[in-house]
């Protein structure tokens, strides 16, 4: 007897038919042998249909109200799993957020889990029932309800199986698995078997949006094995696991992201705290960083200093800029929207020198021009013009054997 | 500075712009020096798409999930009116039937209310805060989300007044009051200025759907005064009141309902235990029984038995009876849907005797056949032909004198 969650996004439930359909999966685990707990979240448009009613009102609503409302998409799919359960002749009960105590911060809108009471999940199952659990909602110290942020109902998943143990979270979405590299962009994409926990990040903030970040790390934090696979076949999709599960292959998987913009102060003065000064500017405005590149002082204690804003934030950053840049006295500022990020992501790279080097060797073959740089323990990123992204994605893939069955290492 | 209580039903929230309305008309209310608290039912036609929803899966669904499915259409409502009074410069904060602990009863679909925690909602008032409040839902000791049944939003306003000892409970709607009869059918009908509980409870109970019965029952409980109004106008509409703040009229409204069916048993053993086999039999098949007459016994010991049900309840009715006229050797069983129930009601019918004698008479000169009589203290009500009903109704509207000002019993 394994104790199995199930999660089905919103296409996965975005019909009276596909609710039949996550009904009679679930069913079929039980009768398997196992205890099911389903996590739902709110049917295909819903969650935008109740936030438009939001923004009709007004622009800028209050976050406890907005929480309220957009709950509700996931309650309505709670109940009618429930009700399908229970017309296919099963047993099954709803919990929302409130009542399972999903605890969280009061964080309206991106809210964080703190506890689970895992108990009535347990007496629940202990007699047999299916528990259909609302995805994305909690419930704060004073009872208010509140959300997770998009994608939070991976989230609830994870976290309701590391508080109830269970042996697998499966994460049923409309793709079949998470893949070494877009497919509609690179025809010899492979979907991987096994992935660790750390790859599974670096992808999904690299753009690989399979999993909602947040989720990939509690089920890192409490070793939760994820399954990621479709609601649409019994074919298996990628399993995320701790990386002692794992043979580590030097590249496991090629993204990018065309969300970002550059920008590069020119001929800055080199001085201590002149860095601390541009990017305290920037948090102070909540404008998120990603790359930073400060190339090294030439003469006359100038320097140029290059970085990378989300495009959604690039007008607040010109603000920051138009102020700062006389501050720190450069000799100019130039904003490029034109850019895209490649990374490759592998736990080998670690263990296995050379791996950038071959990165860099494999675009400059196809003449691509690389803008910056910026890696991590296990992740290469490049900035390329964005016309060069699918040429320079294919490229990395053929170039690191993607397409083939993984390399093992020693 | 009063507490008033604010009622909205789903018209009056049945969009956007409505929605605005109502943020409008309680920010007004509050202005005037009130602390207010607006009670919402969902948007009208929500709450049938939500159980159609279920339907769509099957027709047997589990009340606990089906209150879950359903509540969710008032906390939408809920949400959006405190977003729209912020977004119009106010306070506002929603509360749902759990955060409030509305606690009733675990009667699904139908649920009563039990208590009501009236101290949040004193600390929100407290704070120049307009309290918004989920109609229709409650919570019953488990933690489940029950709902009141139709109209419940209604009882949910008059139990809130009750909790937080509001000097007035107005309920706005679609109508601008409770009229003398049904002005679609009597060109005379009046808006009536007040009546009371009693007399509501005999009109809500026969057809004059303004207010939920429930709702009625508690106010009268409580003694809060309830105000049905328009929420289209700011005409004062019928005020349902204490009959010690009311000059008692014989005859305040005329009522009709073509819902029911008649059933005659004749010539059935007039023996002890008999009708209480008959209406047993109908109890145990949850079938309701609204009038009942036997006739006097004639020769041999035979006599006819007629009552009234639901037509909706006819076919179970027919089952029922198939059965028991062997039991009671009725010698032939009768069924007519062809009948409508005419009813006048008013207080001053205790004191005042004559009032059913004139009634049948005003009946008696527009040839209307009477096929069945029944009486309350406050009302006398008679089963006619279905197509003598807006005759019947525009006879005794004109016959009791209420096309005019009412007449002041000594």
């Amino acid at each position: 007897m394994a104790l199995i969650v199930q999660k089905f996004g919103g296409t996965s439930v975005g019909s009276i038919d596909r609710i039949k359909n996550v009904a009679a999966r679930a069913l079929a685990t039980q009768a398997a042998g196992n205890d099911v707990v389903v996590i739902v979240s709110a049917m295909s448009g819903e969650t935008n249909r109740l936030l438009k009613l939001a923004s009709d009102l007004t622009g800028m609503a209050d976050g406890r109200e907005v929480d309220a409302l957009a709950a509700t998409g996931e309650q309505v799919t709670a109940a009618l799993t429930a009700i399908a359960i229970q017309a296919a002749g099963g047993k099954a009960r709803s919990f929302l957020g409130h009542q399972l105590k999903v605890l969280t911060d009061s964080a309206f809108t991106k809210a964080r889990i703190k506890a689970i009471d895992a108990q009535k999940l347990m007496e629940t199952l202990a007699s047999g029932t299916i528990a259909v659990v609302a995805g994305f909602q909690g419930v704060d110290e004073e009872g208010s309800i509140t959300t997770l942020g998009r994608g939070g109902s991976d989230t609830s998943a994870v976290a309701v199986a590391a508080a109830i143990g269970a042996g697998a979270c499966e994460i049923f979405t409309d793709v079949d698995g998470v893949y070494t590299t877009d497919p509609n962009i690179c025809k010899t994409a492979r979907k991987i078997e096994r992935i660790s926990y750390e790859e599974m990040l670096e992808l999904a903030s690299l753009g690989a949006k399979v999993l909602q970040i947040r989720s990939v790390e509690v089920a890192m934090k409490y070793g939760v094995p994820v399954h990621v696979r479709s609601s649409f076949s019994d074919a298996p999709g990628t399993w995320v696991v701790g990386e002692d599960a794992l043979e580590s292959v030097t590249v496991t998987g090629v993204a990018y992201d065309k969300a970002e913009a550059r920008v590069m102060l020119v001929g800055v003065d080199d001085e201590p705290g002149m860095v601390a000064n541009i990017f305290g500017a920037l948090a102070a405005e909540n404008v998120g960083v990603d790359m930073i590149i400060q190339n090294a002082s030439s003469a006359a204690h100038k320097t140029d200093v290059t970085f990378t804003v989300n495009k959604t934030d690039l007008a607040k950053t010109r603000l920051v800029m138009d102020h700062i840049a006389l501050a720190v006295r450069a000799t100019g500022i130039a904003y490029d929207e034109d850019v895209a990020k490649v990374s490759i992501v592998g736990l080998g790279m670690r263990s296995h020198a050379g791996v950038a080097a071959q990165m860099f060797r494999i675009l400059a073959d196809e003449r691509i021009n690389i803008q910056a740089i910026s890696t991590s323990e296990i992740k290469v990123s490049c900035l390329v013009a964005t016309r060069y992204t699918e040429l320079a994605v294919r490229a990395l893939h053929d170039g690191f054997g993607l397409g083939k069955a993984p390399v093992k290492q020693g």
